[in-house]
């Protein structure tokens, strides 16, 4: 969730959901992309780098989005699944965390990734050959702007990018162009919406609702997922299908409750303490009874409820 | 939803769920179910009968109802399979609608039905007689009195029973008494904390939580779902494992936003309007526009979220 920054730079890495790891940023905003809220960001720095990233740069945020991508990887992408010879955009790859598993599950496919950062696109491109793939290919370009000719991909990819977009379907549309007809779509949200805990408690909710809070004043949409299907429809595209992903925790599933309720969600919550405390989204005490609330819901009589969402669609 | 009825009568038909028909019921209540807050109820009459069933008996009940049970089997009931031969209690079977499904599916296993109400299973055993099924039978019983002999039954099945309950965690030890060791105990809930809409209004919001405090004015637990795995943990039950069903519409899918969002959800909400007035949870104009935004979230543009549980434990 950075601010300030262009569509593929605002949608780079650390993200709140997948991201592996994150690194400031440096180009410019686009004008549809620019930013309203300076005030909601952590630093302030220069706009135009990606510093002010909702949830920071710390050790414990690269090491929560590196629990988190391993955790949700078989539920986001099992089906994620291109023919032989297809030519696939990733849009927004960023340290190349999908893109990995992309090109892992899908071998015969040749992967185009792209992204606005040269410095992320390095680390990507490290990351896929230290595992062994060659089907991908590395370019620089930004989201509204893309070097490729009309039609000119068989399927378009991507992941935890519209969240952080103003005009979301601008976005939608613009990667339309360069989907061959009969091509298809394939755009996975989160929705802090769809958060819920037992016990339930209203402080928990509330210091939650700081996160949707944020990324509103940031220009983005944490309830995003929820709004992939009408998104798809507006930009034109057809026979869209979406599909819930809830992550479902209790004390039967510790690898959950470590690797997504605590080291993911709670982490992600717990990052925008000093944004949401210093913008009076809620007060300190209100807020710590929520956090202690969450990490009580991870214990043995406690449940954990997040939804993601993953949509399909055709031009 | 009903009231001031034992917990068989407080579970019975018409429920918020998967109930196809209601009416009062005539029997005494449970001490341990007994009902705090009779002021809740839409009805003014004797406490021990389930006229105070908080969702009413209208005809739109009934048909809301019907509606529901239609929508929900194969995504609640698919995986509700029992080996031929086996012996299945189900508790709280009301007039027959989930004994149907439960009989149509497993038509090797023997199933004995029970339910408080006699008028009930009079209903029930008509349904199922009409459907042709020969492997059920009715009994009158009630859940913390059950007439069966330790170690009777190989399954136990009950849905939309525990959320009507003060203490679930009594009635599910009452059905371990019954269940031999090895066999497993299915229970189906809701959780209307897990409903969302798009577009997401407070308004919309604050109408269902009228529901959810009615609810737990009367004793019961909208928000049950969610606490399935502790609940059965706690009962005793080993190996638990919770699986959540999700409801997800948008336009693509013009049954469920008129099954389900319309003619069972926002029904269901719609239904407690006089109670959530008069005891004034809520007022007049959020009511309605709250309503309103639900009616727009089916439109071609919303979508529509609510999840059940579905929990299997061993004995």
């Amino acid at each position: 969730m950075p601010c300030g920054a262009d569509p593929l730079v605002r949608a780079g890495r650390p993200r709140p959901a997948l991201r592996s790891q994150g690194r400031p940023r440096t180009r410019a905003p686009a004008p549809q992309e620019q930013v309203d809220a300076p005030l909601t960001c952590r630093y302030t720095g220069d706009l135009t780098t990606a510093a002010q990233y909702v949830h920071g740069y710390s050790a414990r945020e690269a090491e929560r989005l590196a629990d988190q991508a391993g955790t949700l990887a078989g539920l986001l992408h099992h089906d994620t699944v291109y023919p032989p010879g297809s030519l696939v955009l990733e849009c927004g790859c960023g340290t190349g965390a999908q893109t990995e598993i992309l090109a892992s599950r899908n071998p015969g496919a040749r992967i185009v990734s792209v992204d606005i950062s040269e410095e992320s696109l390095e680390q990507a491109r490290a990351r896929v050959e230290a595992a062994g793939h060659r089907n991908v290919e590395f370019r620089t370009a930004n989201l509204f702007d893309l070097p490729f000719d009309d039609d000119r991909f068989d399927h378009v990819f991507l992941c935890f990018v519209l969240e952080h977009l103003k005009v979301p379907a601008a976005a939608l549309q613009a990667l339309k162009r360069v989907l061959r007809r009969g091509g298809t779509i394939t755009a996975i949200e989160g929705d802090h919406g769809s958060w819920y805990c037992h016990p339930h408690t209203e402080e928990a909710s509330r210091a939650v609702q700081c996160l949707v809070d944020l990324q509103a004043r940031l220009g983005g949409d944490a309830l995003v997922g929820r709004r992939l299907y009408p998104l798809l429809a507006q930009a034109g595209f057809r026979d869209a299908r979406v599909s819930p992903r809830m992550v479902y925790v209790d004390n039967s599933r510790p690898d959950l409750v470590e690797g997504f309720s605590k080291n993911t969600f709670i982490a992600m919550v717990e990052g925008v303490r000093d944004q949401a405390l210093s913008l009076g989204l809620i007060d300190a005490r209100t807020w710590e009874k929520g956090i202690a609330d969450m990490y009580r819901a991870t214990g043995p009589d406690g449940t954990f409820c997040y939804t993601f969402f993953k949509g399909v669609a055709a031009r």
